[in-house]
């Protein structure tokens, strides 16, 4: 496999040089892990999640939307187990003060043969202790005791002393899907099977989040719940990993860099677990996850609302509580990946290095720039480009040679330049170049948004 | 003026019935004043967002977007000034226990002769005290003293003890704009003035939220900060004040439903501030406001961050520090008002009282509802509803008499229903009636698509 010119350090350059992505609060010396998604930037994630949501809300059959608040009532939290179970066990080496996860002691130590998932902390400790593990920084032996920290922010409604109540920044969206599995049930009328989908941010209070936009204290989820019937669920499952792999493929991902990873080890609730990987600069790591969740889910709410969550099939009067296919993926980290994906660095005929983000161009930031040849013909341009603006995205450059301009675009993946020269006074046609052959045509202005729709659309 | 037939009670039935709005972890009892988008909501609701950036980002001049992160370096805070000042001054009645704005209620006794903004908190206590300023519910007097308290949620980074640090939920999204005005200017190599707009979430730890979505802790605004030289923002005020009308005009509201208040108390540091507001079935108030800030917000942050955000003119070489003319209008908040003076009560020929949202086709979650007259129908008409989910949204319903289903479309405002009869077997047309009209046309099924994306468009 030839070898991709992307690395990470490329990459955040690049972002932060062609407004795609700059350091939080950067002026104040940045904020912990956090990302400000610029120009470029917040048009290329918001066009990620319109595709996602094109095709698994508008095409996808029986699927529907919504969109919770962030704040939810704690007693969600406590169904769902995060209150109780959504911490890490940490380790402080008190030699070289490194922090360390002891659950990752463990299984590095035992290279996988111990299942620390099963074990309280004091048998943590206890096996670290009777085997010696180590510190993997210094190589010393002298821990803290495990601390468990859970890892949703915490903050309180209510401005009184008196008057404060404990809620929560969700940790993830999914159970703003479940929570309104009776009103979306109910409002539309919908028979199982039938699916929830929501885009929304979640906040985790991580200690190591890193890898630039891979793992952040806030980010944002794209995800897809599938209400089915127990016996069906396995299929259903097989089914998401395969339209969750497609819509990869469909974006331009090279199947070379994807792959399935079965999880070994399943939540005591869960049937079946995988993720999709990609081979990000950095090496595979997670894309998106495909979980068979069984009842588990709608179940607990029930316990803990004490409202039905019970599902009435409406033919045969059959009572059941709906298994769920959770289809999960990372908006921010699908952006890493498109990014990481298109980044390449060809050489030119004339020598020179072009940068150019091989985007799909239903993603690109502008579907085109345009350019006038000449600073005076700058009028005819900003006409072109006034037409072009009512109906897509479009950029504007007059600033240096052409050959320079095309690159700034190339940069940022545009997948079109549209030329304005001295014949289009005449004849009204443009040069139309395109960005991955770098092949030119010519064509009347007029159609100029017939045919860059076509080319963009998803 | 003609009565409107909406009422707030009558909207958040609609919307919870018809999936557009239902109240936050709502098998919980609810948490504060949170609502979640339902399936029809969400869809509204983007495509309000859709139309504002379209408008002011995509069509605009020289405009840029940004999606900043919701957490931000706490100094941003102390530069904006919400860590100091945005507190309201509560007072509680020991009688009724009802609790009050301090400013409100010396506001209200002194009929607006006097401006509690300028007053300490002592100095409050002491005009209360001084005029018997009773309580508005028991019309006692027996208060509390003053207490303030921040608006801002506070929550913290980093999950062990030692290693805490203070940070807060943003209140607004416009730092997120300021912040990031060098790293948009250099980017985009952006001449002044140039415009940053954001769309995005912001809470606020409010007492008395209230008015369904009107004010809530948790909201999205959408924003338009345009950078200009002194001496030229009079001007951009007043194009801005315009242009924010133009669009709600654009968007179908009637304009007796709106109209202009400029703000008589003015910030310190303002030039001028206004708002438009809307008539919601509760009464006038605030839609969106338009504030000169003058050089106020970056030069607070050239002086907190130490970095300089002085502008240096290309061809004068000039330097000096941009003045700032913000536009914001709350995406939940314009939610509410488009779905206001949408909707409508129509008695028809029958006698009977269709309810019907007469919402912008663009701003519909459906731009079509394909109907079989018959359910033997139904596969010519999912061949119909397959096609055009390719290119825009559109649902598809078959329960029940076509009249009924007329009236479903027309609760959630889809513009067109597309009937399949026994003709579209033979020649290929369908009946298309139009919502507001109930107008039918017939036309073939494969000009459906050219003639929906036509009559939908912003």
């Amino acid at each position: 496999m030839a070898k991709r010119a992307v690395t990470m350090d490329k990459l955040v350059a690049l972002c932060k040089n062609r407004g795609i992505i700059f350091p939080g609060s950067e002026i104040y010396g940045g904020m912990g892990n956090t990302w400000d998604y610029g120009p470029v930037g917040v048009e290329i994630k918001n066009n990620i999640k319109r595709a996602w949501w094109k095709r698994f809300v508008q095409e996808s059959e029986n699927s529907y939307g919504v969109d919770a608040a962030i704040l939810m009532n704690s007693r969600v939290w406590e169904a769902s187990g995060h209150t109780t179970s959504f911490n890490d066990p940490k380790m402080d080496c008190k030699e070289c003060k490194s922090r360390h996860r002891a659950d990752t002691l463990i299984e590095a130590h035992s290279k996988g043969k111990v299942n620390p998932d099963t074990m309280t902390n004091e048998e943590m400790e206890a096996y670290i202790n009777e085997h010696h593990v180590c510190c993997p920084i210094c190589g010393k032996f002298n821990w803290t005791g495990i601390r468990t920290f859970n890892l949703m922010f915490e903050t309180s409604r209510g401005v009184t002393d008196e008057n404060q109540s404990k809620i929560y920044l969700r940790p993830e969206t999914a159970q703003g899907e479940f929570v309104n599995f009776l009103n979306v049930q109910r409002s539309t009328r919908a028979k199982v099977p039938f699916g929830i989908a929501q885009i929304g941010k979640a906040f985790r209070n991580e200690i190591t989040p890193g890898n630039f936009i891979f793992r952040t204290i806030e980010f944002e989820q794209m995800e897809h719940q599938w209400f089915c019937k127990e016996g069906t669920d396995l299929d259903y499952y097989a089914e998401y990993k395969q339209r969750a792999w497609q819509f990869l493929v469909d974006l331009g991902f090279d199947e070379a860099h994807l792959r399935f990873h079965d999880h070994d080890k399943l939540a005591h609730y869960a049937r079946a677990a995988c993720d999709i990987q990609y081979e990000y600069p950095m090496g595979w790591s997670e894309l998106n996850g495909i979980h068979n969740r069984t009842d588990y889910d709608l179940s607990r709410h029930q316990e803990y609302s004490g409202k039905s969550l019970t599902y009435v099939d409406p033919v045969s009067g059959e009572r059941y509580i709906p298994y769920v296919i959770e289809y999960s993926i990372g908006a921010d980290r699908l952006m890493l990946a498109v990014l990481s994906e298109a980044y390449d660095e060809e050489t030119l005929e004339n020598g020179e290095t072009r940068v150019v983000l091989h985007l799909h161009p239903a993603l690109a930031a502008y579907k085109a720039a345009v350019l006038p040849l000449q600073k005076n013909l700058a009028p005819q341009a900003k006409e072109i480009l006034a037409t072009l603006k009512k109906i897509l995205p479009v950029t504007y450059d007059e600033a240096g040679s052409i050959g320079k301009r095309y690159r700034r675009q190339d940069e940022i993946g545009t997948p079109f330049c549209i030329t304005v020269d001295f014949d289009t006074l005449q004849d009204g046609t443009v040069t139309v170049r395109e960005r991955d052959s770098m092949q030119q045509i010519r064509l009347p202005a007029a159609e100029l948004s017939a045919y860059l729709l076509e080319k963009t659309a998803f």
